[in-house]
């Protein structure tokens, strides 16, 4: 046990020792039952008085950290063990029965089970929804922290408005601008990541009983905040080019919705994106309906192949359009910065309900953002991962190809991080999920994008997080999975176990 | 205009010429109108090929940052003077007619009317809830850069669980202990600040028109949330020992509250603490009638003088208390983490709660105070603090005393960040809201912590945001507002202006 004293310091002598002491059992240095020196003889080794080794034990002790005894001397304790139960749990109340209808409506527990699931040792993971951490542009980091300790006013650790750090206001006005879109730093809120701006826009909008459209298959977490606020969930399918919008326009008939989500360029989980026509033509139904449409455009600058497509708030010019973006799948996952982007009057009833729900994001994200920004190395970055998701594209149609499964259907997309898969008619595809994950590989069942359980005949598979040299041994393993089910085989695992995933 | 090649860079040099150029624009440090140097020239000063500096030139240009003509070479735009205006004013349809009933009840623009009246340049600030900068424990971020970038996992980058970084939630475990709460890391969640627990616990359990019980005077933004939640809010008077808990037993009769919202520890904004009696009977209220109580407790560390008094929390043995503690007050106003301590069946709901609100708090600001609390700095800087502001607090108090207001009263806090005066009656309270903002000096007007539109006879003041040179200076400042209120006078200012208000 290393214990170093500063006597320059302020604080007390007995008070440094405590700390690192203290830290070290925290840190598990000093694990359960390791003694600590004698007072006496740490005392001499640091050249101080016995007492105050002895107030630095006795206040370890009072926190619970160490235990003394006559003739066994002081004794480091577990950290957490000796917590006795605090509830006496025949007086705990039936919490459910207090619980309001909200709550009730947010209990889908699929994506908490397959989390857990995914989230065992040595699976290679088709089911995350991140980058890589190759491409973490961690370099942007460089100069924080003197800049973070010496800004005179603490700029990057004090409160900010509501709406958002005014400099990364401008600066995501600018990025909107360079990408063809005239936006003023009023028609722009920060976000604590862009699920927040689903969520806040269905406070905005969304009474109990609203219709929502929504495209089908659609994002799990979007069809959860409609759920949870009590709205009917009306779907409209899919194909090669994104949401059908003659079948909308039928349905516009018969339900009278509130809000269209969409999710229109490399849409999640499908991949695919609506073409230019039908974003036209959705414009003109959503304005003939007076219909407002949520825009979420996580994907948009991921393009590997293909032409850029207009995004629906740069076609509209009537304010129907809220559009959603975020730096979590560019930068850094556990930044959580987005933005949302609408006409002024919406963005003002949005901040009036931010403030109510978090105040404001954190500073530092924004600043770091913001910097990142201004610095100028967000263009670069950004071709950067469109080289190396466009490789793991290829590579994950290359692995597809190089195992093929009588009828597995998948189409290579051409941005974002999906294949869509379709599985073999008739497969039992929660058999599917087990060999899958007894086989070491991880996926999303196509039932988490589906409202009613449907959806089981497709999965989705990520191809941004997992490496290069797993991808092809990731498709064998998910292959083998699938002959092994529609054979009704038990799936008998060869390989290695290599790999921890983080949450999604 | 000094531009700087990294000739080992992988980033091409036209792209260092184009970022450094454009960040330079952003920054102001090339104002509108400059001429950037002959591309020629630019060249020859670098040592490069002319066609380099044309590309970066031709790029700024595609990006609407500089325009050229012939003859006037290239010129510097106003960054987002060219934006036209992207709506058709004649077809943006009325908003106000699509928002959601939850939106029309959090229409409440006093707190936004009053920041931007304080927001003014050379205001002395008694109106802020934060801490100084002064205290800002900004040596807390030494070494974080060179950790944040060389963790071979990222870990402070990536996504963490719903419920918070694991780490942290230990920490803050261990944090309850000392304080002499045996939870566990599951009862145990992190929040992007206490605000939103607020908001969860809102969302988990109030259905349309149940009943809240609040303090009153109560903190603003709470009440904030439970009107959007579309509650019926009752409000229990407080004298010198917090919450009139007789008051109480009369209501619960006859309304059937859901939750009690209760800061018993230095009330914003009253600075009262409810005696450990008083906590005790309320905590047999609660059982007996089956309410859940949140209590709010973002200042209890903050003690300077009297005994500490056990939460609510410490004392209840069956689950019916939902604490909420943050480290805004403590650390950094911007770092936006707070938490919740409850029975693990409410931590549990509240964690898929949140899940859809923000997926979860961001992983930096997490990773920086579990950090913190680790490296065993944490209860000295309390004592810092608190040593402060309980001089802070002291020389508020002696201001008052040194300019006595007929009729004005108001008692030392023991703790806390605020004092709580009452008026002299018949004050024409908006009357002094101008004339203070006309004198120099904010405060928060009681009408903020009332329903209905009561409380003009109060107004709040802060102590610890302003400096000890600001606080006698803005007492005087507002002692002759309330005269000159009195009097029914105009006010005639005479200081100088020196101080930019950060926003609540």
């Amino acid at each position: 046990m290393q214990i170093k004293l500063d006597r320059t310091s302020k604080t007390p002598v007995y008070l440094q020792i405590k700390n690192q002491i203290r830290g070290m059992i925290y840190n598990g240095i000093l694990t359960p039952g390791t003694q600590l020196p004698p007072e006496r003889k740490l005392a001499q080794s640091l050249g101080i008085n016995r007492s105050t080794v002895l107030t630095a034990y006795r206040e370890l002790k009072a926190d619970g950290l160490v235990d003394s005894h006559v003739g066994r001397g002081t004794v480091v304790l577990p950290v957490l063990s000796q917590v006795s139960e605090k509830y006496d749990s025949m007086e705990i109340p039936a919490f459910h029965q207090f619980f309001s209808l909200a709550a009730e409506r947010t209990n889908d527990p699929l994506l908490n089970d397959l989390l857990r699931m995914a989230n065992q040792q040595n699976t290679i993971s088709f089911s995350a929804g991140i980058s890589s951490l190759d491409t973490d542009p961690v370099e942007c980091l460089e100069g924080i922290e003197k800049e973070l300790r010496e800004q005179p006013d603490h700029y990057a650790l004090k409160h900010v408005p509501t709406g958002g750090l005014p400099s990364l206001r401008e600066s995501i006005t600018q990025l909107m601008r360079e990408r063809g879109t005239g936006v003023k730093p009023e028609e722009i809120m920060v976000l604590s990541g862009s699920q927040q701006g689903i969520f806040l826009t269905a406070q905005a909008f969304l009474d109990l009983g609203d219709v929502v459209i929504v495209e089908e298959p659609s994002f799990f977490s979007a069809l959860h905040v409609f759920q949870a606020a009590g709205a009917r969930i009306i779907g409209v399918p899919v194909d090669e080019d994104g949401m059908k919008v003659d079948v909308l326009e039928q349905l516009l008939r018969r339900h009278h919705p509130k809000l269209i989500y969409t999710m229109p360029t490399y849409q999640n989980p499908s991949g695919v994106s609506m073409s230019l026509e039908r974003r036209r033509r959705l414009l003109e139904l959503a304005y003939r309906e007076k219909i407002l449409i949520l825009e979420d455009d996580p994907y948009g600058e991921l393009r590997y192949e293909g032409p850029r497509l207009p995004t629906l708030f740069e076609l509209d010019s009537y304010g129907y359009v809220i559009y959603l973006s975020t730096f979590s799948k560019i930068l850094f996952p556990g930044i959580r910065i987005g933005w949302m982007a609408a006409h002024q009057q919406i963005i003002h009833q949005m901040i009036m309900l931010k403030q109510i729900n978090d105040l404001h994001a954190n500073s530092i994200s924004q600043w770091i953002v913001d910097r990142f920004l201004r610095k100028g190395g967000y263009h670069e970055h950004i071709q950067r991962l469109c080289k190396d998701y466009g490789e793991k594209r290829d590579l994950m149609a290359e692995s597809l190809m190089a195992h093929p499964v009588e009828g597995l259907e998948w189409t290579k997309p051409l941005g974002g991080f999906y294949f869509w898969c379709r599985l073999p008619d008739n497969l039992p595809h929660m058999s599917l999920l087990v060999n899958a994950q007894e086989n070491g590989v991880s996926y999303v069942p196509g039932t988490a994008f589906y409202t009613g359980g449907r959806g089981g005949s497709f999965i989705r598979l990520n191809f941004t997080y997992p490496s290069k040299e797993k991808i092809p041994l990731g498709v064998k393993r998910l292959t083998q999975a699938i002959e092994a089910t529609a054979r009704r085989a038990p799936i008998r695992f060869e390989g290695e176990f290599e790999e921890m995933l983080p949450i999604v």
